[in-house]
């Protein structure tokens, strides 16, 4: 990707959202361009949060090791997405972010980003919105996983994976490789069993189509109907 | 209250915190004060958030409907919690809040006190503090209603009640009337029937106390050792 070419993917970011030329031209520069290979991680839990990452390119997992020791997967971050913005005034990252593929962030300095927001209050408007929609997203996801049937959860959670993930096709949409049935286990609050035996089921009702590296979602608004049934009546 | 009392009261909390005098002045101006009473609401879930709120007094249960069309207890909001900061820049308030027992609240316009956070960086750092705490304590949340056991949810739910509005006492913490087993199953994402055989149990264990309108936790060490048996270890 060429410096136009990425200046134009990355002014259609949250983050960017309605600044002025100067402003866009500010970030820009305190930024440094990072790649990170398939596997390769990019911060840890625990770790200072010294510094906030926005992705280019590519696909990050987001998890997070709750208190028996298990690994959670909390989100997938596509290209748009500033990793970890809630953590910029806390004493550690909250999760850690690995490549799933290969992928490109832009770095910024925590202080230095700090700074930037606190003289420019375009920037601090983008973030506090963004900061804003990740507690709803996350106030949202535990609300999902209360009083809810286990089918409606795995559905919710398909659907969540096509909104970070997806690409729609004539088929219907596709889950990229390699989001994992434990990752949909783990974001749905389930055992791997209960979702492959779900999502086994589903596949022989035609609903969807798994494979050992892909997931493609074949009737999405019958899942709609099964994860929100009051929207499908 | 009188004036001075509530000024003292308020400039703990994590908004006022070092703040210089100005900011101080400048922030409490900018508010009024308001009284609500047992039973009232303060705000409505997709009502436009043109308000802020920062308890000063009394105790707000912060309710979510779900899309099936159930009620969530979320948190309990407390003396010095901020509410909702987090759906400032948003259409509409994610949630419900009303008033546990009569409760005394400062209230700005969210334009004013967004005004108030561009011009004064060190009120946007403790606003952007508050907005990461509380995503990183919903966030909390999701993660704790995955791959745990009844037992460990509810003893997390209720060291989480202890935080927000417990108070102690030589027997133990004391959970102020009127939190529902309701509040804790929905809290817990479990059913009434679980949490209250579950209650039931550790009350003949002598670890709880419980009655109709009051919950004391006897041994706090042993509870924290259920929610976290890592740390009890």
């Amino acid at each position: 990707m060429d410096q136009g070419a990425l200046r134009a993917s990355v002014a259609r970011s949250a983050l960017f959202s309605q600044l002025s030329e100067t402003e866009i031209a500010l970030l820009f520069n305190a930024a440094m361009l990072r790649r990170i290979q398939q596997g390769q991680v990019l911060f840890h839990q625990g770790d200072p949060p010294n510094y906030l990452f926005q992705i280019v390119g590519g696909l990050l997992r987001i998890t997070q090791i709750n208190s028996d020791g298990e690994q959670i997967t909390l989100r997938i971050a596509r290209p748009g997405d500033l990793c970890c913005v809630a953590a910029l005034r806390r004493p550690a990252y909250p999760a850690t972010a690995s490549a799933i593929k290969d992928a490109t962030v832009l770095v910024w300095r925590a202080c230095a980003f700090l700074d930037l927001a606190r003289r420019h209050p375009g920037i601090a408007d983008n973030v506090l919105s963004i900061v804003g929609d990740r507690a709803h997203e996350m106030l949202n996801r535990a609300t999902e996983l209360t009083g809810k049937s286990i089918e409606q959860r795995i559905a919710a959670c398909l659907l969540r994976l096509s909104a970070q993930a997806g690409t729609e096709s004539a088929e219907g949409i596709h889950i990229e490789f390699p989001i994992t049935r434990f990752d949909l286990a783990s974001m749905a609050g389930l055992t791997y069993f209960t979702v492959s035996r779900t999502l086994s089921a589903w596949q022989k009702q035609g609903l969807v189509k798994t494979g050992r590296h892909r997931l493609t979602i074949l009737k999405v608004a019958h899942i709609v109907g099964i994860a929100e049934p009051r929207i499908g009546r």
